[in-house]
């Protein structure tokens, strides 16, 4: 299978995905595509700069485009503010010095597109720049939305921009170095958007799993394919996060706060939306508004992906304290988002305690 | 004079400018006007915040939304990201925790306005915010155009956003406290939109040059009215700073490497942006773009609003190398806005060496 395009239609700040095998190569060409770039500064982890820096910086050089490699400590752990300043140390160091023709390239995970991309957002006011996600995740998720941002200590994303990129280029080839635990983070990610917008997508899931897990380039290309187009719809219709963009919370309620009740170097991203998925089923199937199949599909899918559907010693007091603290919560409200059959969701704020009491501690393992 | 309403025009981003004596009473009313405001945070430096944050606290108070007041160390040499830091640990330490209809108020000068509105830019991925300036300078530069952001050891600005407030309140009775000096700041820039856009606003300066420096609140008000509509239809007209709003850099280009060049604690931006604009009058006069008797006339006005139009010591050298690093060169090219006559200017990106050694040559005392 060759390229694919996506087009992510956000009126004057649309723009493409590019998913195929060995786009990575294509990196320069794709940067020179935009006009008036005159150099281009790569950010990404160590980890990642060790294993493509040295590609990407190569396929920049064959477009006679002057290329420079940032790069920061590796790890969530390092998505703060501290890593921006010396982030800027480097930017703002460089000679000659950076000016508004310099394009940005976010080279690498979920982390490296939210630094790379919020220096980018803020760097003399707003660059340019263009993503190239490395895992799953990023590729599925953060690859459409513009969301950028750090951690701080009293939580996640909280210092960050809307920015979007200019454009997105996923080699599907990357995968291959994927570790099985992140590749299934990102078939988390999958199964959502299947949930909320396309049950055929379950059904690609269900028939293609061992090919994904092989990491076999033409199912991974039009794995991705399908999950940006989806994605890029629900942003492209509401692009501040009010109305269609909340349904990609599906999982998300439960799963963020089961991920900071665990703790984030505790579990995986990934797993915690899974077992959110499975909890917000589990209250839709006693609302009536799911059946009891469907949510049994999902989870044996889930099951499946290496994604865990149970999880011992879930505390509903702690969740539930941290689920009214979540910077989408309204005066304490909870919102979540339940399926009314696969494939089609909405929104509900009229969750009460009691019910996410039975759906957490559906969580426990039989 | 009562009050006077300027409207921005930035379609979906618009927002009003009031202007008028004892605004700041209506702090809480305006706020609350946005519509779902829940709880405002106003962040002002340490002397602004003993002069006038318990005034507007009480605004809040009257108004029935709870209010904060978070603070930083006054002076230029702490718009910077550690200050950010430390008042992102203020934002995110408040209890209950903010949200996304917490509201940001900007209560100060032009620093407040820049380090204020970068916190609401990146705090939650943007908040709502308000801007209450304190200074001339302010009130008829940093009001309008969103421009919000910190400086870098590597140069001013180099880090921020474009986040425009929902509204923007200016009490002229707070001018006041303003220091002569600090007067002469803002009156460098209304000099400025005179030349650029209306030879009658400089007629109301010659006309009302007493009433101003004795802080009349009814000439405060139509001056500062008058300069907000000025820079409100160039901002309007290309919100994104390229052709029109590159007019507002008359006198900047020069003006900002003087004050590179002196240090920036050693002369104030007004009176740099002064001595830029008589540079760039010379200039003009010199390629016959602009008559001897115009250049003289805003002269003229300068020095009888306390303004330099000479200094000594200025090393062309030096000026031009910082003139090329300005993050509005292209590739070392220098760009200037030139008067063809008072109230009409253009951008040249032919501007020689030579013509800018005369220039700067031409402010050494006679």
């Amino acid at each position: 299978m060759s390229r694919q395009i996506i087009r992510v239609e956000l009126g004057q700040r649309s723009y493409d995905v590019i998913v195929g095998p060995g786009e990575l190569a294509e990196l320069g060409p794709t940067a020179h595509s935009l006009g008036g770039v005159r150099r281009a500064v790569i950010i990404a982890d160590t980890t990642v700069a060790e294993l493509y820096g040295q590609r990407a910086l190569d396929s920049l050089a064959a477009a006679d485009l002057p290329g420079e490699l940032l790069t920061f400590p590796a790890g969530e752990e390092n998505k703060h503010l501290g890593t921006c300043a010396s982030l800027y140390e480097g930017l703002f160091g460089l000679s000659p010095a950076i000016d508004r023709r310099t394009l940005i390239i976010a080279l690498g995970g979920g982390v490296s597109g939210d630094v790379a991309g919020f220096i980018a957002a803020t760097a003399l006011r707003g660059l340019r720049w263009l993503q190239c996600p490395t895992t799953l995740l990023a590729d599925v998720d953060a690859s459409v939305g513009g969301k950028t941002g750090v951690d701080h200590p009293a939580g996640k994303n909280l210092i960050g921009a809307f920015h979007q990129p200019r454009g997105v280029l996923i080699d599907v080839d990357l995968l291959a170095t994927l570790s099985d635990e992140h590749l299934a983070c990102g078939l988390a990610e999958c199964v959502k958007h299947g949930v909320i917008r396309d049950a055929t997508l379950l059904a690609l899931l269900e028939d293609r799993a061992e090919a994904i897990a092989d990491r076999d380039p033409a199912a991974l290309t039009e794995l991705v394919a399908r999950n940006v187009a989806i994605k890029a719809a629900v942003v492209a219709a509401d692009e501040r996060e009010a109305g269609q963009r909340e349904h990609l919370n599906f999982g998300h309620t439960v799963g963020h706060a089961i991920e900071a009740f665990v703790g984030y170097d505790r579990i995986t991203h990934g797993a915690a939306v899974s077992l959110g998925m499975i909890a917000a089923m589990d209250l839709a199937v006693r609302r009536e508004l799911l059946t009891a199949a469907d949510a049994a599909r999902v989870g044996e899918l889930l099951n499946r992906l290496h994604l865990p559907t149970a999880m011992d010693g879930l505390d509903f007091e702690a969740i539930w304290r941290i689920m009214q603290h979540d910077k989408k919560a309204r005066d304490g409200r909870v919102r979540m988002i339940l399926p009314a059959e696969l494939g089609a969701v909405a929104a509900y704020d009229d969750v009460d305690p009691a019910e996410v009491r039975q759906a957490v501690d559906a969580l426990s393992p039989a």
